[in-house]
């Protein structure tokens, strides 16, 4: 796969990319956007949120801090962006918690069509049906292949599956990714994983006909910037901060040395 | 005009800048006022806006991510700031996205008295009744005359009009204040543009007789950090750490040496 | 004591500490406490917060951006930690500068059972009924003896009572620890206060039945690093940054050398 042409895409393009998420890390999954040139729209009021995904070239829907009006906003702006055909990533953020976490999440993928679902192994798993408790919001260890949750849900759902971990997984009905790049410091940090749902819409909004294609390449970007940051950092926060330097500075050359997709 | 003056002013008075913002940037609204050497306090219950309002130096508003209700409460807050005389200015982030947050900023232009309406140049425009489109909250080309909209907003509503840009444009009804510090990095970071508003309550809070002035001031200082911070910088990130360590260490002789405002 | 051995606890016990919190720091209260290597959670809705809080090891509530549906939600979580015999902690963030947030403050210690009251100064002193004025959420000065106010409070409310400030006092109803870590620069920073809260839940959630010890070694090891952090600090924003690393690393001999806990 040549990821940097994903790249390329989306800082000639530009995608606007429409955000109802986490109040958590709202900030990061904003700058992450921006620092790969693309555009970030947060706006959840009911009164806009139709208008905004309308306008934009991805929806990203998370959870992470749901409550029941903020999930009628996601719904509101899941159906302008289905009714346009601008792709919507779900980001299943802490599934398997609660049940209400769980039937959220549910409700969402049955009243709009989702062009990735994407969460951690124990959380995908939830949402396959599989029996896993998640603990808070980190990965926790899940017996079942998580390959073959990710194709079935896939085929199942008809849209792409992403789950991230310390092998990426991204799966659609018809063929599979896998991303081996990245680090362990990326867990340490708080909102990596949101920031992992930001990206994937800003590549599947600038190369919207191959979405899992876009966010394997996404991915991959997000991770090599994560591999160069991390050879600066001092720790988590300064990690953070160069995170997003490199990932604003990522090279063609950087790209294709460092990339690990394989299928 | 003497820039360190007011930055003195605002390390003496100390003000407190009450805030109903964003919640996208809201840390860096509250952090960008301490380092500055003020005190930021957002709080936006219907039960206590209008306390917190009333014991302020300055009231901020911005729009980016409302919602009815809390347009109800900035009302509450724009009141109690209004019976006091104490400046309240409105950062219209995203006016022209939607029809929802136009009419929402006009109503607060309508029932509450503001002394700053701070946006970038599509949406000033926008709340000046020219018919640009705002994609998301970044600027856009606008076709008209920025300075001849500012200046004559600034008179139809009587109050000050800032329009940050490559050049910072400042009007009231009676002079313009142009100011050309800053840079492109600025715009590579969410959340410049509501720190820019925050910036501007915290100088207008000090030297609320001259809130033009105070604006344009705050904005040049502002925008002085930003260029020693890039001195420094590797990426977006960085800066925009480097930014509040430069706010926090301005000194006189860098204000005096580096500022760029005319008439 | 040996502070050291508190931090040992969070780090092999891993406590899921959850939050009900203020939404200008959210970001921070999370990242601090997976700094220390536990592990935070956010969530807020009422259909969902009882769950969540039955599952930690210790619930935080901060009452800084407070609204009469969050503080309900607070109460389903705090019961429901309170029958699982779960620590909750209570940042009374900016208590005594509005008539509102007095009232929720006191609904809360009143209705839940609180194992930890945390505040500045002013904040503690008004929780006790005493009278002194808070300017937004900085601490002011308080004539009372903070240390007298501490003891009794923590007698009244049959809790532990933390007042932060250039010395931290922690007292319960038979003794008292005073923590002389830290810096000055932590007070530039926004969110270091709430921070706090955040790091005495995560370590009485490692160590439940000593909560008055676990809380001071808490603050002694999130003031070392703060030391730690000052040394390569340039302003406030490259201290935070550098905080969160040096508690991502801060070592045993570090602990060990450095801790300032006295009774």
């Amino acid at each position: 796969m040549d990821v940097y042409s994903f790249l390329e895409a989306v800082r000639e393009k530009q995608p606007l990319v429409h955000h109802l998420t986490n109040w958590v890390t709202i900030y990061d999954c904003a700058q992450v956007v921006k620092s790969f040139g693309a555009s970030p729209v947060m706006a959840h009021a009911p009164e806009e949120a139709a208008d905004m995904a309308g306008m934009a070239s991805a929806l990203v829907l998370n959870i992470g801090t749901l409550t029941v009006d903020f999930i009628e906003s996601m719904k509101i702006a899941g159906r302008a962006a289905n009714s346009r055909n601008i792709p919507v990533v779900l980001d299943v953020c802490g599934a398997g918690a609660t049940p209400f976490r769980d039937r959220k999440s549910l409700e969402l993928l049955d009243e709009i069509r989702i062009s990735v679902i994407k969460g951690n192994g124990s959380e995908i798993a939830r949402i396959a049906g599989r029996d896993v408790r998640t603990r808070g919001v980190d990965a926790s260890d899940v017996e079942a292949d998580l390959r073959v949750i990710a194709a079935t849900l896939a085929k199942e759902r008809n849209c792409a599956v992403v789950i991230t971990g310390k092998e990426d997984i991204v799966a659609d009905s018809e063929r599979m990714y896998i991303v081996r790049n990245g680090n362990e410091m990326m867990s340490r940090v708080v909102g990596t994983g949101c920031m992992a749902a930001s990206v994937i819409g800003t590549f599947v909004g600038a190369s919207p006909n191959t979405p899992s294609a876009a966010a394997a390449a996404g991915l991959s970007c997000f991770e090599i910037a994560a591999e160069l940051a991390l050879e600066k950092a001092g720790g988590p926060a300064t990690f953070k901060q160069l995170l997003f330097d490199c990932i604003y500075n990522l090279s063609e050359n950087d790209v294709a040395a460092m990339q690990k997709v394989g299928q």
